[in-house]
């Protein structure tokens, strides 16, 4: 079967969707009760609105070896695109299409999203990351569609990445001291960011030898300026309710990576469904 | 502490928020590990934004016995509203804060959104009522968000109602072969919903003994005489792409129950943050 | 391979049979610790008694691919009838042999018991279902068994439908408001049924719109009368230590439906046995 | 709180009793929707038939800190007596009473028919042991059950004992070279039984060294000569469809352990109910 | 594809290699994440010093199906043996690649040294056998690899066979009380060891019919005596800081068994290596 | 109870430890089937060697509420130092010994040769880090101990960090494109490392922008010449076969990091015993 995921595929994600599926069929569909098993129905999954696909081989998995797939993750699709078709006995059929609908539509939801926001800062050299705002349990496999919508990803969870915020900050006694103190205790393989609500923070971010530095709800020109007058000297991160409306004059500022929690928490699902012939 | 709950919980919460609260935490939170522990910080959870809160109790737990809860689920919030409050260690704090807030978001979100459609058909006696469209391993959590918003449920999932679709009136031959078969194989406390896509099968579908007909896609207008000629021999719930500007329209056609996905599936979150001090 | 299975089957049943092989096996089978692997054996499965057959498909699922069965679930055996047969390892067949037959025996004595249950009732239009007495863990499995002996199920837990009893009638007042406040509550997918433990409730359970009337410990001329006076305005349930003894003449009072928990608590296992051949 | 178990008790049986409230109560009680939680009631569970009790405890870990129990597992309870009472959130007591009785009727079931088995033989010296016959997943508190009635436990699994039958004799040539090749492969630490279809073979296993004999469906008068012929030179054990009417006879013979499916896999569940009261 | 496992396998090994698995890769291999998926590599693993080795099967399951292996758990491997080899796709062998030599490791450093003290008391008579001093979750995995090295294995864990200390002894009384109260309680099928401290001990646990006893920390003479005097009447077990240089001498002194902690607790690992070719 | 855990702990190790604690009881302590529960014992931990405690938080997690803790991780013991004490029924005591001891000397077996190996480098500047050669589902937990033993952490898995070796090159055609291209995808918080065999690889791993450069099994002349001419440029990681002996030359090197296998794969435990007196 033709590969449709990207790498790196979310590990395990087989279980997830196992436990998706029972959540949704548990005790058994009492609806195909009365139907003896057996007859193969023909059936197809389509696009019915414009956007980036994420899901495919979800789609895949659940529907079995009889699917074809016509797309891969990350492909663009629009209202009529078929994404994937086969034939399965109707009663399976009928059990796994919801499960498999609301992983497509809501990871399509994100892929979609997140390639607004890509396309909008385009040649800006600004890269579009996600955040730790995602949904409950989702956070594997909403990070990989932002991945296949062309965004990438900020770090994964608390364990990968050391991010210094005003509390920590507090707590170590200054910037400089945080960092010193961190950057003591952890992996060499890990980087620093630092969160700066104030550019008068920056410098001293800067040269306590933050990798990343964190430009919280700041104006692009602010940024802009704070970028000019450190730039090269870590890499910047803009931060902070950005919407499709203002992302591009953010990303014009200079800063070479633009965090956007909407992604993963506000996407609205891509709408697609499944249609079924006898066989 | 007081109960910030609606009955009936989603059963099992707790594992789930564990889970989650590990998906972010995992192999532990390095950005805390130079910073020893002990001290406590003082903090509270406020509203951004105007909507329906749903979650409170999951974010006691998450933060754990001295916590205070100033609403319960259900309650309206307004920007600054504090929903929570307590004092907790401070590393402690910074690892669950995102997932409590993920929670508190995402779930806060359908309340929101399900309570604008709840306040739309006011006075017309339409219940407004969710789908299966759910968020994967979320469903028991958002169908309790939408309670809490005011909007009633669906069936949970495949297990604890018949939904009799265009493919299932295929296998059995009619839809009153359909009904028949079914209801002599169910549970005698199983209700019986049939999606009529076309007005002219909705008099098979009462005459059958539906206790639900799902008018799929229908005008108001149309829905309206439906309604008018079969009232009282059976629920009737409309469905299909409803949003906040038709709903009206759709419930002052007569409908008993007007069932919308988007509730579940494309929810944006409600905005919450969480403000720490120094103990 | 052939179908055995009733639909709707169990989900996550091969979950559960995992689980208990476990059980038996756990560390290991020092039995077979010296005999060396790859010598096949033939093997079949008979019957030792009279009765329905249930669990087909989970000796299939534990002895392999190089199993044939026989017959199906529902099927009526008697002493000698070969339910499976096949070939395997035969130190595998050792150790799956105990798990098989434990689900064999113990699904299969409560169809039988079910089924012995039907035949005293038959052509009087009462269904028998089962109730939540089951045993912990096996609900699904048992209510699966019931149906393959010709009994119906009863809901499946406490989530699928709504029994009104005593102490609820009690909280909400009156049986009316407790049928009125709830309704307004629940799904409107839900059927609500209402516990009476005398004639006279049932006047206002009735006129509460109450779907199922459950008539607890009721002598059969009492129930009789009660349908006569009520007939066609609810489905009427008979409940309350039934035997095989007093079943028909309660069935004959006109009840819709009769359940009885000893189908699940307290149903003798059906007896089969494992041959085994030098292959 | 009262220690009302007894030792060994079966490890992680809360993981089993939480499974099984989740079993049943799933995604919610929808009968308590209605109810605004908050009032207390007083309960009690009181036997309505005579026999052996077993499982409290998990009635107490269910209905919470508040229970008081009246009883230990292994006393003998007649109608009316009271095993536990206490006070709980009215809601809360009506979610877990299913799950509690479930376990307290089938474990009751058990011990009690253990128990008619232990008495019959009393002042025999024969010892009443269980089997692998046990329900799936429940073993483990199946064989607890069973000591609280005065019996004893066979082994465990296939784990924690060598039962050599045909097949493994078959495999080795003789019952010799079975007990030798074992005992030179397996744990110094276990046990051999050797099953005997016939008395010729006794002989042969008692010389291999066999820690216990298995005297399989045998007469008591060819039981007892076999008996006194090798009298103290191995364990010897009956089985084979036993049951209370002939179990006495069995035991008279002289063996030294008696094992009977029976005890796990078809006892009938001993009646406990629940009686609620407004606090 | 050959067996190379020995019998009988750690049931539910399968559950745990999976796990190590997603130890390691987690959310990602975010290495692999810019190569395109696809390219098969040849793959072999090699031992790279002399020892026996054990977990083979491991191997053979994470690399998948296009695995052969070359040979068998328990074989001796010097530097330079390969010991599986296969084609693979290149991003999958690499995800695999660091788990299975961490298995392979670490149970070949097992075997390897339980063999070097097989070895060392060769024609002795003594049994070299494990303890319960293993790596947490290791446990039936490490006994295992004790048996591919040639050792026996001790109890598994506290449940399948008795070991009286010190401190029971004080809370029955006396050895003589210990085991008359435990053989009454235990499966017919369970052994007794009784651990002595001082020989004068010996006599009274033989004539209370314990069936092994437990030499702890006693010199090779002074066991040598008192395994004279009880010759036959007991199993006897050499314990207590048993290293290499030592272990002759004690399986001199006419000990039937001798528990080493080390073999689980304190052997190095054997090293191999993965080599990997273009396809 | 006094903290002696260092932060961060690894996330969700007490389900890890009652897996461990299960592995042990299993179906129950059959020992102390005979002892009635209810005598409380005082019991003491005490070390039997020189080094590094790690695992106090475990053993006081198992002995319960009445444990005090006298040291904390990453204290130095010696033999007779008291990690910890308490009181506790006997039963119970006896039932969590092993566990707690298996973790315990596991554990600060680690942080010992972690320790021996930190201070023989000690003034040159060099880390000691650890690897991904773990014994399989410890990983978390043994780097915890590399930490209390002054260690640091290599990445945790294959999702923090890359490691780009001959294998990836080879695949993207040189340093130069795998670093580009990989840079290019993964995540701005995430460091790239590569392996260099060859002294003439390092110029353009430097110049690609590797973070961190891994100088695999060379001489230490040739490392410190490699480490003079890109002094500053990168991060200079040691690997391959150190031991104790060449440690210190390697540091004296100049490398910045030592990774040492060793640590996690072949770490003899540290012998610890528990003590119990009659309370």
């Amino acid at each position: 079967m033709r590969n449709v995921w990207q790498e790196p595929q979310p590990f395990g994600w087989e279980d997830h969707v196992r436990a998706a599926l029972s959540e949704d069929v548990y005790s058994g569909d009492i609806t195909s009760s009365a139907i003896p098993p057996g007859r193969l129905v023909n059936w197809y999954i389509e696009a019915q609105a414009t956007g980036i696909v994420c899901g495919v081989g979800i789609v895949a998995y659940l529907f079995g070896q009889e699917t074809e797939c016509l797309v891969s993750d990350g492909a663009q699709v629009t209202p009529g695109t078929v994404v994937a078709k086969g034939s399965l006995e109707g009663n399976h059929a009928l059990q796994v299409e919801r499960t498999a609908l609301n992983y497509l539509m809501m990871l399509s939801g994100v892929s979609t999203l997140t390639n607004s926001f890509v396309k909008t800062v385009e040649a800006t050299g600004a890269k579009i990351v996600d955040t730790r705002k995602t949904v409950p349990l989702m956070r594997h496999l909403q990070k990989y569609a932002v991945r296949c919508g062309g965004g990438h990803n900020h770090r994964m969870g608390l364990y990968d990445a050391v991010m210094i915020k005003d509390n920590h900050i507090r707590a170590h006694g200054s910037i400089t001291a945080a960092v010193e103190a961190t950057r003591h205790k952890i992996s060499h393989l890990y980087k620093i960011e630092i969160e700066c609500d104030h550019p008068e923070q920056v410098a001293e971010a800067v040269n306590a030898g933050a990798d990343v530095i964190l430009l919280d709800n700041m104006l692009p020109a602010v940024m802009a300026e704070v970028i000019q007058e450190f730039h090269g000297k870590a890499v910047f991160e803009a931060s902070g309710g950005v919407a499709l409306s203002t992302v591009r004059a953010i990303a014009e500022s200079g800063v070479n990576v633009i965090s956007v929690g909407a992604l993963t928490h506000s996407a609205p699902s891509l709408a697609f469904h499944l249609e079924l012939n006898q066989g």
